[in-house]
Order: structure tokens, then C-alpha cells, then sequence
């Protein structure tokens, strides 16, 4: 692996880094449940997690000008009350449900991943969480990022290619000296799209029991790691 | 100072957390020496920086687009070499000694004040530097930032407003919520008159012996500190 010469690790984080489902669905029942609607957290996450490509289309496709993600999560957040018959939440609790996507876990493998890898490369977020998402996700779980890049800071959502090119060049890279590193094959190819060399970390519990997607890398990728741990071994971090 | 209620904390960075002077005087002699080329290099530091504000005035002025540091960095070092009557530089000595902008060295207290800082607080800087050239710096020094903010990414140079109102709002944070952390007068009235709260820590030696300007804070600021350990005294971190 010596031979890609990468200078940057670029990660996706939703799925990728952090287990969105597990903490949203807590956060959903503890939050919801004391203002006395009992649901099922789980059927929830992914209802509302079901809400997110669509409502960047619009952005992606120029019906609708670059907004940040955390209003997009609001506004996705409310159809999925109405759609669950969830009625007279507070504005201040569809406020602080919206901030649980800046309190995500990381997967137990992330941590000591990053630290290693953070030795010889750059290590950044390249995410379409905004930025004070990133921030307070990385204060939240310990993730020692050097830089944050994504969405916000290139106007652009993945995978607009715009999102990558702008993040190379950020850092003064070319995208060949870049490696996104993500779970999802539809990010890696259009990574590779625009020049980044590619890694595929499996998550096959993201969606949980039954997820039927990236379960495995479906196109030509430079690296396939198990975890962050074997992404650094492969790197020789 | 808890009552000041901070939640990030913004840093100038050339001057109040990087000691340029030295370490620009000891590359341009080094890389021009090498070369054939014998130099002051303190002489060559103040007048490479001396180019510094002038420079960036063009795009704070509208008359020239935005372009990031390194670009008005080396386009100031080809008029200080002819200022020096030094001739036959080659473009890869040239680009090298632009590029020692990315290897400046921290002050003493740099790095232990801002670990205990960061513990409580968002730490980031908000420099005129660009962020290939901030993200190089934190990691030659160990500068252990949450994020990269600054110029670049706001597309505006300070003292713009744009610049500080930028920072704040990525952050998704009101501008009384960040603590402006600089050397220097003038970057502190600019961050107090969009809403930011202050903190003036003295670099008496900046400029070397003879230091007239910025030797104590000039305006109201909310705190003032004789190191960055000092600021994390008063800030109880």
C-alpha cells in the first residue's frame, strides 16, 4: 500500500465512522418518550434516515440553493413525526432530536484507528454533515481530526463531485494523493470519479439485521480494510 | 471568567501562536544560503512580512479576487529577492521557501495552553493563513485544533467582518459565543465589532528588539493574558 503515496485520508462519517441507527434510535425513545410519545426508536432512525438522500437531491439537482444539513435533518425530522402521528412536540425537543446526529457514537473500532492513522497522513471528515455537526461529533467521540471538510465547506453535497475536488484542494492536494475511505460504494465511485484513490470499510450492521447494501466493495478500489485498525496496518500507520 | 459563557475559542495564528520571524529567518537563510545566496534573514523575514497587509488589501479592497496566502506569499517573496538584488533563484527554492510558512514554529507555551484549553472549548485558528498551509503547521508544531477556520475558508481576509462572521456561523454559534484570541490590536477591535468576545496575549517579541507596536492590549477587551497557559487559568480549563 506504500505505493498510493497518500497524503490525506478523507472520510465519509454517517455509517462510515459513526452508528447513526443505534444512537438515533436511543435519542429518539428517551427524548420523545419523556414528552410522553412512546415509539419504536429503531423504526424511526431509519424512517428519518430514509428522508436524507432525497432532501440533498434537491440541492444536488439546483432546485433548491446549498442549505446545511442540520436544517435539512429538521425539516426531514417533522415529516417523520407527522408520518409516525407523532403530534405536539415542542419546538425546543425537535430542536434538541435534530442535535442528536452532532452526538453519533463512533463504531468501537474508530478511535484507536484515527490516532494511528493521524501519525503520517492528514485525517479528515469529507462529509455532508455541516460543519458544527463535525466538530461537536469529534468533541463527542473522541475523533482527532486534523481539518474538517464536507458539504458546508464546499457548497456541494456528496456525491456532487464538487464536494471532493473542493476538499483536495483545500489542502493543497491532488486528488491522487487523497484516499476516501467510506462504506458506501456509490461515495467511493464518485470519489474515484474525480481522481482520490478509494478504501472500503465494510459496516454491515449499519442498517441492522438484514441490510442488503455494501455489504462488500462493488467496484475497483485500491484498499479493503475490516476495520480502522486493519486500514492502518495496510497503510503502515 | 465564567462568566463569559465561551464556547470556542479562535486564534490568530502569525505572531500569537507561531514565532514567524525566527523561523522565516532561519529557512531564507538556510534555503537561499544552500543556493549561494548569503542573506540577513532577519532583514529578509520583516521585509517578506512587511509585504503581508499590503498584499492582502488588494482583495479586502475589491480590487482583486479572493486568492488564498500561499499565493500572495510567494508573488511577495520574487519583490523581496529583487528588493535584495538576489538573482537566479530557481522556482522549486522559490516554491520550497513559500512553502516555509508551513513549518513555523509555535511560542513555548503554545501547545500545553491549548491541550488544556481544547478540553472544555472548541479550539480553532482564525488566520489569514490558508488551510493547506494551517493544517501543515498544526502538524509540524502538534497544534491540536478542533477545526480549521480562517480566510479561506470565509473567502475574506481579516479584519473583514465577513471573516469573523464566517467562523462564528460555521460553528453554528453566536459571535458572543467565541473568544478572539490575538497578538494584536487591530484584530481584536475588528472580532469585538461583529459581537465577538476578546483576549489580547502579548508577543513583546515578535518583531524582535525594538518592538513599538502591540506591546499591551489597546481597547476594552474582556481578557488579557501573559501566555496561553495563562489564558487557560482564567478561563478555568
Amino acid at each position: 500500500m506504500a505505493g498510493l503515496r497518500i497524503k490525506a485520508l478523507a472520510f465519509d462519517v454517517f455509517g462510515t465512522v459513526v452508528d447513526w441507527r443505534n444512537s438515533i434510535a436511543e435519542e429518539a425513545e428517551a427524548l420523545l418518550g419523556a414528552d410522553g410519545h412512546a415509539v419504536d426508536g429503531q423504526a424511526f432512525a431509519l424512517a428519518w434516515r430514509a428522508r436524507y438522500q432525497p432532501s440533498m437531491e434537491e440541492v444536488r439537482a439546483g432546485r433548491r440553493p446549498f442549505v446545511k444539513l442540520d436544517i435539512l435533518h429538521r425539516e426531514n425530522l417533522l415529516e417523520v413525526l407527522q408520518d409516525f402521528r407523532i403530534e405536539g412536540v415542542s419546538a425546543s425537543i425537535v430542536d434538541d432530536l435534530t442535535r442528536a446526529w452532532h452526538r453519533l457514537a463512533p463504531w468501537p473500532d474508530v478511535v484507536d484507528g484515527l490516532v494511528r492513522l493521524k501519525r503520517g497522513h492528514i485525517i479528515a471528515p469529507l462529509s455532508n454533515g455541516n460543519v458544527a455537526l463535525l466538530v461537536n461529533l469529534a468533541k463527542h467521540g473522541g475523533l482527532p481530526w486534523d481539518v474538517i471538510l464536507g458539504a458546508e465547506v464546499a457548497q456541494a453535497y456528496k456525491p456532487d463531485p464538487e464536494a471532493y475536488r473542493r476538499a483536495a484542494a483545500l489542502l493543497d492536494l491532488d486528488p491522487g494523493e487523497c484516499l476516501m475511505v467510506a462504506a458506501h460504494n456509490d461515495d467511493l465511485l464518485a470519489a474515484a470519479a474525480t481522481g482520490m484513490k478509494t478504501a472500503f470499510v465494510a459496516r454491515p450492521d449499519e442498517y441492522g439485521p438484514g441490510q442488503s447494501k455494501d455489504l462488500a466493495a462493488e467496484h475497483d478500489v485500491d484498499v479493503i480494510a475490516g476495520s480502522f485498525g486493519d486500514l492502518a496496518d495496510q497503510l503502515g500507520a
